[in-house]
């Protein structure tokens, strides 16, 4: 019944996200300039997305074969699993859906992105609201879409499985494989779609700002059009895929942790019961899929208001709905008799969580707005020169670690105690696992609100590509503020799930190793293997970060040999005469980003693999080693992931304080400064940084899947 | 008996030291031009010292009677231990004794140093090698003190404790004390010293170079003997703390280990025997002393030949006699009659940790050296601007820990593995422990080639400031071009010592804690509040970088309106006629700095202790976390340390790779660049990275010393 429940609320969420689209499409698509402009980004973006996802498809199918190889030939299961072909079908088979599912996901919410880009710039000739909301519900398509698909993959597997008759219970550990394949798809998405959007990036700007003295946006330089498309392929196809995974890794994860409470507490629930606590994390995440819909739906904004406020509120309606819905779920779900104080516990479990994201919000804001200390002694420090905006950035982007951790330690500590004093037994670690769900229940909109980031800095970029009058330039400017603060917000979320995140996965591990038949009585950095497996697994962190923003400078330099053999080939180009060729800019960039978005992906891949299988191999402490190789990759990876993406924030909006007119303004000493200091950040916030948040869940990810060949 | 020959070795290598303090102040002392720079720089480094002693004695007493109070009130002693009054006055008396020998070895290399400067100046207008012999005898004067000193002072506690009759294997656990004081004396010096030569240099190079377009070392400069104070106080004075907190530190903890396993192994080595293991340590550094006098002395270079050959050979020379020596010692104190093999295994230990040290010169020059393609990345990426050349500086950066981590996780696992095999019991971890003295043995020589450094970059300084003849400035370039690789190479050592020690001293904490009587299964970072302790470590390497770097940014401010004040009040100061008021810069740095490294020390200080007592009371698992919280926090600290020191190096010898008139040479746009990226590394690679080798090592020695009021 439950799993009804669930299947038919994702199923409504798919289809509001379609009449959603509809909604987009049925609006007005602006004069033929702006098309000529929006035609050539969609054209760009999916051209880019299209030989991603065959990059993506060749690698996925070679891994499930290894994972099908693996699991049927070279581990001996455990006598209490379903058979050895029975495991290796529907790991590899959960791996495909998964990294299929993300897929699909990707590809239709950047179809009505890059749709929705020119209909915003078109409402945006007329009504602050309307481009607003045009915006906003383009972006939900991808936000529901991402979610919906999650849970609905989840789900189905879960029904196919329960009508094949494995016990509830055992469910879980069969489709891990379906976190691995959204895990997978994630890290190439972000890597390729990372890489690419700040290649083009840094490329148009070096070359046409710095070497033809052009502005930015201007149609002459022929890289113009790959930058926008970046915006699209970074922000929105790789931010999706990375909340894809967030959900269903911490699905199953919870899931997991879930049949291991059930069995912790026997006779506790009934039969019944244990599906509901089971099912739990999926319930919770359709009615926070229902509650962002209504929170969408609700956004509206008055012409002369911030337009900020308005998705705030609209935020703020999502939560609250979300957490009634949460506590509801506990009080029914996560009820048992013989506890009656159970489900509240774990309901301020939830609040903790909403809590948490909203505190990484604040903290987001406080290290990378202009009206707060950081980024103003980033701007004053650029006043002596590039140097020291870059130390001052450095030291703000170094600092900006504290007040995080200190947040995620107390969401952490807390919930843990909570769930531990609810009465059931080994309740703690669940306790974390349903703050993570609580935290993610407004994912739905965060996403929307992220995707809302590329969707108005395109339209932006059309109304100035297409020479329109001033104050609409006025009105699509005041909504790529707007959508940078989102972008910003956004990546703070999406580090502090993937940080609370993380511990369930790593429970979820534990609890797979015991189910396993050998159960670790201690993760024990003690010992040397050990601590040597959580020092490999920080250093992958810094070595992962090194790789991806080499990718960029890498496919950078072929983005600037292009236009300027484009500039030398045709001088009319710079004079405005003849029109550059935007297309094999955009392709350039395209084969540079996926070349070079293999090294760091495999690199991912492949290290917990090996220390996990060496270590085995020649320790015998397998499990254990890559238990601390995982947690401790993760410490270094949340610390160096906000690092990067709050440090870039600061750099970028240290630039946009100075232009506006603080220090001597456009084009004064200070700002050059400033100018080199976002563009270090560049990659640092938009490629390294994201790509960690996928990393880390993919080390756990990884990890669960090919748990049985490390014990 | 064994304690007479450590100590009279230490005193012996005492007496070298003051034999070769006469050598270098029997040397031509030069024209009265020098002379008048070179006491400028002398007055302003003392003046300094004198002031940053101060404020270290306050702080070190008031501290002394912290840890006093904390041990004879606070405490509940374990039956086994002496009384609470014995056991705080012991730890209080160590400590203020390892604090006072710290800097007493501090100020008499420091006292060398600055009058080796002149007199290896003067005797470069003559001969090359006379130069060299003159900077490296000054040097090793600092070298040859510092390890003596650290040596001596746990010697002579050590006799004094036994000769009040306390029993061998209690007494390395009532001298902690010692390795605290060095580690707190050296965290201040290295931070203040760091701060002050990095705010000089960037203060002197922002105002003088970029904004009044004088060259670097300029006399018209007021801050230009500031700066040339600054190689002084940071360089020197500051890494002789940090290698003499190394020598003690580890001294202390190997004994605590040695002491650990003669228990473990009862009935395995007389009484006698067990006083020999404890005290191999000492032998082992005593006869490293030796083998280091050896080195220096033999050092001598022909004028045509590189003198980073001459110094080549003379480490060599010190590394196979240490070697021989750490051999024979082996086979003469862990030799027991009934597993014969054992010594050979420990002997192993150690040429696994000379074989690291090594490994990490190698990979150091790698990373920092211009003929390797990281430092020519960072050079060609120049050639689009800064923002590229500091991409490309952090790729390396982070890159650069991939290498080390693998040695260090081959060095840790190899020795604890011959460790084990030995045929003793649970001697894998005193295997770790011999590596590390393995690699400490060739400290003195190390220390000597690091002082090596900024005596002639003075001594070019003071050849450039009095106007000499372009063939003697060539002489001294050589010379400081040597010393450039010689400062880089020590911090390498400097930090791969760190991390084999940390894990020395970890062990040491988890005995100490298992003497006091609740010994701790496991370090279990599966658990919530674990990983937070290791999390909240791993963090405190991120915000204590932020601080030391921020603390040059606002020291630095200081300089430059200073001197811009200098400029504006005498006009005649850049003209040439009027001399400006070095003093005064001086004692604004002075002050700045000491002011700027109190709020880090602090923080290094009181958040092991904060988390320490916190999660004792609050969670009961006290001991636990705080061996998390030092664990993690040390693999950060490696990883951050490398990519500071490695990433500020490689920045530095791009910078002179492009001066060497690769991509345009001095003045083309590509070395504006690498200027902006040689400044970036300044605070990075002289003032973070390495207090964060202290801070390692400090996180060790405050939780050795405080472990009784964790558990």
């Amino acid at each position: 019944m439950l799993i009804v429940l669930v299947l038919g609320l994702s199923v409504l969420a798919l289809a509001v996200a379609w009449g959603l689209r509809g909604y987009v499409l049925r609006q007005d698509n602006g004069t033929p300039d702006m098309r000529k402009i929006s035609d050539a980004i969609q054209e760009g973006a999916e051209a880019f997305l299209r030989r991603q996802y065959k990059t993506i498809t060749l690698l996925s199918i070679a891994l499930g074969a290894l994972i099908y190889v693996l699991y049927a030939f070279f581990r001996t299961p455990h006598p209490d699993e379903p058979a050895a072909g029975t495991l290796a079908l529907t790991t590899t088979v959960s791996f495909l859906f998964g990294a299929l599912c993300s897929g699909v996901a990707g590809l239709v919410g950047m179809y009505v992105a890059v749709r929705s880009n020119i209909r915003t710039a078109s409402a945006a000739r007329s009504s602050l609201n309307k481009a607003l909301q045009i915006a906003l519900r383009g972006g939900a398509v991808s936000g529901l879409f991402v979610v919906a698909m999650s849970l609905f993959g989840v789900g189905l597997l879960y029904t196919i499985l329960n009508a094949l008759h494995f016990a509830p219970t055992k469910i879980p550990l069969m489709i891990v494989g379906y976190g691995f394949g959204a895990s997978f798809v994630a890290l190439f998405a972000q890597l390729g779609g990372g890489i690419y959007t700040k290649a083009a990036d840094v490329g148009a700007d070096l070359v046409g700002k710095v070497e033809a003295g052009i502005p930015e946006d201007d149609p002459r330089n022929p890289a113009v059009i790959a930058d926008l498309v970046g915006d699209n392929v970074g922000d929105c196809a790789g931010r999706g895929a990375d909340l894809f995974e967030s959900t269903a890794a911490e699905n199953i994860g919870a899931m997991i942790l879930g049949a291991g409470l059930t069995l912790a507490n026997p006779g506790l629930f009934s039969p019944e019961q244990v599906v509901g606590v089971m099912l739990f994390p999926l319930v919770a995440r359709a009615f926070g899929l229902v509650a962002s819909i209504v929170g969408v739906l609700l956004v509206k904004a008055r012409e002369d208001e911030d337009p900020m406020q308005a998705l705030n509120r609209g935020y703020m309606w999502t939560a609250v709905l979300a957490a009634i819905g949460f506590a509801g779920g506990t009080y029914w779900l996560l009820n048992p008799p013989a506890h009656p104080a159970a489900w509240w516990h774990f309901a301020l479990c939830g609040v903790i969580g909403i809590a948490t994201s909203i505190a990484f919000v604040y903290i987001t804001q406080y290290y990378t707005e202009y009206r707060y200390r950081p980024v103003k002694s980033i701007a004053a420090a650029s006043v002596t020169g590039p140097a020291t905006n870059i130390i001052a950035g450095l030291a703000v982007a170094l600092e900006c670690t504290a007040l995080p951790t200190f947040t995620i330690s107390a969401a952490i500590i807390a919930s843990y105690k909570l769930g531990a004093s609810s009465g059931l037994t080994h309740a703690g670690l669940f306790g974390t696992a349903v703050a993570t769900m609580g935290m993610l229940g407004t994912a739905a909109y965060i996403l929307a609100m992220d995707t809302f980031g590329p969707i108005t800095d395109n339209a932006g970029g059309i109304i100035e590509m297409s020479h329109q009058p001033e104050d609409i330039r006025r009105r699509t400017d005041r909504l790529d503020a707007v959508g940078n603060t989102t972008k910003a917000l956004t990546k703070g979320y999406a580090i502090g799930s993937a940080a609370l995140a993380a511990f369930l996965l790593f429970s979820a591990f534990l609890d797979e190793v015991a189910a396993l038949g050998s159960p670790l009585a201690a993760v024990d950095i003690s010992k040397p293997e050990v601590f040597v497996g959580g020092l490999l697994g920080a250093m992958l962190v810094f070595w992962f970060s090194a790789l991806a923003i080499g990718a960029v400078t890498k496919a950078a330099v072929s983005v600037i040999k292009e236009v300027r053999r484009q500039f030398q080939a045709d001088p009319g180009i710079l004079k405005g005469t003849s029109r550059p060729d935007y297309g094999t800019a955009v392709d350039i960039v395209t084969i540079g980003a996926l070349k070079a978005m293999v090294a760091p992906g495999l690199l991912a891949v492949g290290m917990p693999i090996l220390v996990g299988l060496g270590f085995k191999v020649f320790f015998h402490v397998g499990a254990e080693t890559v238990a601390a190789f995982l947690m401790v990759g993760t410490i270094a990876g949340i610390l160096m992931a906000l690092l990067l993406n709050n440090g870039g924030g600061a750099w970028d909006n240290a630039k946009k304080f100075i232009e506006m007119g603080e220090y001597g303004g456009k084009g004064s000493p200070a700002h050059k400064a400033a100018v080199v200091g976002d563009t270090v950040g560049d990659p640092c916030k938009d490629t390294a940084g994201p790509s960690l948040h996928v990393l880390i869940k993919l080390l756990s990810t990884v990890t669960l899947v090919l748990a049985p060949l490390f014990v």
